[in-house]
């Protein structure tokens, strides 16, 4: 039975103590994350993940979803009653608008707890967060009326949702969409076609499941500007609000996948179906594109959540294990042979899991916290400075924090030998849920592009400069304090690469914009290295200054400090290989003809 | 239905221009390889793996093995007839001695075929995989009478074989070993334990099943220096040689894995089962070791096979799939978008497959070679020096090829988008039956302890130092034709690396142990990188040959130097990563306490 403790301790220290959480009391909803209230938060969000979401991940990985030849689908056994628990511990509404039932709290405690969600069961995790991106997309574009129709539900969990955008032939490239919407005198519409990929698509966790769906309006123009968005209900509200007669919308298959089975991923069919236009005619791609930041750092916590949990379990098996005696003579001298983690290489393939995970939380929060600013704060410059950070940084958390996730969660498997291999101790699901996260919400090669074609040349480099300007000064800072300075000279290796990186970007890529796509990859990369290890500037110092002032902290800290150093020994060293890819552009790789691969 | 292609030509090519294959007419087998027998032999082979292999991959794994209750295991659907025809085309048997009904052609022609049955149903492969394994053991270090009782049934596949070695308590570390050897009466044994993780252990594809066992004989010295190799037959051979009664051995269960699903992997139980002492008392380890070589060589195949496989679909792929437009304008024009093969991005991940497949495959088949040299050839040097070369890279190979053969199935299913993520295209397969190679055999951590630890330092460094000079002189030669000047430059800068990594281990690693286990997966990896480089480099000499010799093969070989060149620009700068993180030494890793991880 694998283990699991959410890391509620290290939310709270880079909350508090790294990125200054207090500063923001004055924030809406801020007021009521007291630190006591915070703590108390986290602890209950933490627990219940630990003791009803993980007994059913292995569980609900062997049984899957199934259904049924009238369309129907039954999740794993448990889900049912786990939701209703999760929904009834106001877990689904934590961050939502008071005003629908939503308890309004910070957006960047939501992403803690569904950090702790998703390391538990990321298969389960994925229905609640289903339902928060379609409520997402409702706050920012429904009408009054469809607001008060729809939210309260949802937020509470009675009912779910999803969000249905791919169609066989189209995934990345939107503007293909075929389903197609005809208006009826009501003011309605008759939505037809075929969804594919659809996460969470038809279950039997809530009573309804409400679809948003992405159609294109008979007469609209071709291409993604004539794409609307549609709430398609599964069952049609009554007049009372409630569920009432079953819309044309029914789930043909579920997916066979590699991962994550205990979500249903379906085929959805609409068969003139009934929908109602949210937002503008023919601007759905934009309803969709506001809350893609918050979608894809969800995804972003997937990549963490695998790595930590993943992590958890390679350690706890290290200390355990008994395999062969250390390089340097026998440790347990009471015992056949030594537990493995006095091996350096298994210590190496538990420090690249540890010195990630921190960093990559820290970046989570941070991120959740620009998220919550750009949205309530009341000054604009502020609001503005957060939603360039925010946006800048999405891509690179997506793609970044994904693959290297899953990259954790093969090496913490390669810990367990052939032990990690077999189904027994739960480390290949880790692998096999993992590995969705990469592609689903935007493939990471989208995510690189995005990152180079789209948010660095954004209002002229406005969001990287400013960036660029605050990594710059922590260097500085950091410099000449001794205790810092490995580390901040650590950085500034890395930092020096991307902003060479980033000038040859300039140089070379507006005229051949192959170049770009050559790079994108590499430089996304480097932009997480960078990312993390200026976050890893910023535990540093907050590490030094807990262990100063308190005595009785000093080991925890250390080992943070520790972590920190192999940061940037051994993993900051890939920003040179990053750069050296990057500057040989795309010559070679255009060189090569299509049917010569 | 996933495509295949067995890469026939290719491997001529890597045989005849780049590996001199001709000059070996003179070694025993050899002689029946001429150049029209070679391609016959290698069509032939080709064409089983694709029509009869490939088609049973992706049933293999869904349908997996099923082991009754009284313990008998059937092998997934087709399987049985699938391998009475490979085995009746003498497949098992190819490069097995004429004496015992082999075909005593070149193991370098039987690594080929080995390949491409991989790719095409790597589950599958295993099962003859193991019974040649268990014949190279016996050819080893049996009695003459054993050979001549066991050897013909194998070699012709009317037997099967396996490897019994790891115990639940033990994989890695063999001195703990606990299985029991009791000498009767009669000379021979009552062997008592327990085996895990027994691939092909128990199958329905082969009238009797010989294990090849380690136990400890009651007395024995404890440790690994007390450790006998046994025969114990699934049914005991009557006094003709046939098969009689059954043996107190069999299959407790089967594992449920994360991939090989059609390859039974088993616990075995042995309850006073008769076996036969193979070899000497107390040398069963080593009369393993003596057949390592071979069994490491076949699972670096098989990170091979799985990239090759994963290639030719992602490459098939990204040439018909319709999306997006290329960044420098529309190419399909008459089509809705254009396949995603015109992104630089997805070029990189093909040429990251490719630019890697065709030197790791040279890199096999110069291995094999170097095996069939150290068995076969009459001059005493020739021997050694091949002996060297081989034991030098086997753990390179095994760990690297692996290692990236995974990588490049993720990155295949990557160019898959969500379709690379369900069952139906088959690439998810790929990512779970590759993960298994780098955990095997030695996981990939023993291996580059292994390379560090034993290989590098044996007789004085004579084998590395002997590869070196090979290395050095390819490389001085290069950087006097201009047009192999550029690739020679990259490979250097790998070298040059290699070169200092090597220096600082045998300044840093004899006093501190500690040194050479931190550095030693980053060690293998700069040894992997020269290593396909150096083979690039070949490749790329004999391409610019062929094609000044023959204008119509230019197309074809310009193709290579392409892939050559991207191998230098963007795979070989890792080099100076490795070597960073090598120097950084073991400091950090072990300051670590374990109970702060």
């Amino acid at each position: 039975m694998p283990v699991y403790r959410a890391p509620v301790e290290n939310v709270l220290f880079l909350l508090q103590d790294v990125l200054g959480f207090e500063r923001y009391a004055h924030l809406p909803g801020f007021e009521d994350a007291s630190p006591d209230m915070l703590s108390a938060i986290l602890e209950e969000g933490g627990r219940i993940c630990e003791d009803i979401l993980l007994p059913l991940n292995m569980s609900g990985d062997r049984e899957g979803c199934r259904r049924a030849p009238d369309g129907t689908v039954t999740a794993p056994k448990g889900f049912k009653a786990a939701y209703d628990a999760f929904a009834q511990g106001g877990w689904i509404g934590l961050a939502a608008p008071a005003e629908y039932g939503g308890q309004g709290l910070p957006y960047t405690l939501a992403a803690a707890i569904n950090e702790f969600a998703t390391s538990a069961n990321m298969a389960f995790s994925l229905y609640p967060g289903l339902t928060r991106g379609a409520q997402a997309a409702l706050i920012e574009h429904a009408s009054e009326e469809q607001k008060a129709l729809y939210l309260p539900k949802m937020i509470s969990g009675e009912w779910a949702g999803t969000m249905n955008l791919t169609e066989p032939h189209c995934g990345t490239d939107l503007g293909l969409i075929k389903s197609r919407a005809v208006r009826k005198a009501d003011g309605s519409f008759t939505i037809t076609g075929q969804k594919i990929f659809i996460s969470a698509g038809e279950h039997d966790l809530a009573s309804n499941i409400i679809h948003l769906v992405l159609a294109r309006i008979e007469g609209a123009p071709a291409g993604t500007k004539g794409i609307s968005l549609f709430i398609v209900p599964k069952y049609l509200p009554d007049g009372q609000g409630n569920a009432g007669a079953r819309n044309g919308v029914s789930c043909g298959s579920i997916e066979h996948k590699m991962g994550i089975h205990g979500n249903a991923t379906c085929v959805m069919n609409y068969d003139d179906a009934t929908g109602w236009l949210v937002g503008e005619e023919n601007r759905g791609l934009n309803a969709m594109f506001v809350m893609m930041n918050e979608a894809r750092l969800g995804v972003a916590v997937q990549g963490l959540s695998m790595s930590e949990i993943a992590y958890q379990n390679a350690v706890a098996y290290a200390r355990e294990r008994l395999q062969g005696r250390a390089l340097t003579g026998a440790k347990a001298t009471d015992k056949p042979a030594d537990p493995i983690i006095v091996h350096p290489d298994v210590r190496r393939m538990l420090l690249e899991m540890r010195a990630f995970n921190e960093p990559a939380r820290a970046l989570i929060l941070w991120a959740a916290l620009q998220s919550d600013i750009a949205h309530r704060s009341p000054d604009a410059d502020e609001r503005l400075a957060a939603d360039d950070a925010l946006s800048l940084l999405i891509p690179v958390l997506k793609g970044v924090l994904t693959d290297v996730g899953f990259d954790n969660t093969v090496k913490a498997q390669q810990v367990f030998g052939g032990h990690g291999y077999v189904g027994e101790w739960g480390m290949e699901q880790y692998v096999r849920d993992a590995r969705i996260a990469m592609i689903y919400e935007g493939a990471n090669g989208i995510q690189a592009l995005d990152l180079v074609g789209r948010k660095l040349p954004k209002d002229n480099g406005r969001a990287v400069m400013a960036w660029f300007k605050q990594v710059g000064q922590a260097i500085k800072e950091a410099e000449g304090e001794a205790e810092l300075a490995p580390l901040a000279s650590g950085l500034k290796g890395g930092f020096d690469h991307l902003q060479k990186a980033t000038m040859w970007l300039m140089q070379n890529a507006l005229a051949k914009p192959d170049n770009a796509g050559a790079a994108s990859n590499d430089y996304m990369h480097l932009f997480g290295l960078v990312a993390l290890g200026h976050m890893w500037l910023a535990i540093a110092k907050a590490a030094l200054a807990r262990k100063h002032a308190d005595a009785s902290q000093a080991a925890e800290m250390d080992a943070k400090l520790i972590a920190g150093r192999f940061y940037m020994e051994r993993i900051m060293p890939e920003a040179g290989a990053r750069y050296a890819r990057i500057a040989t552009g795309a010559e070679t790789i255009m060189a090569m003809p299509a049917e010569a691969f």
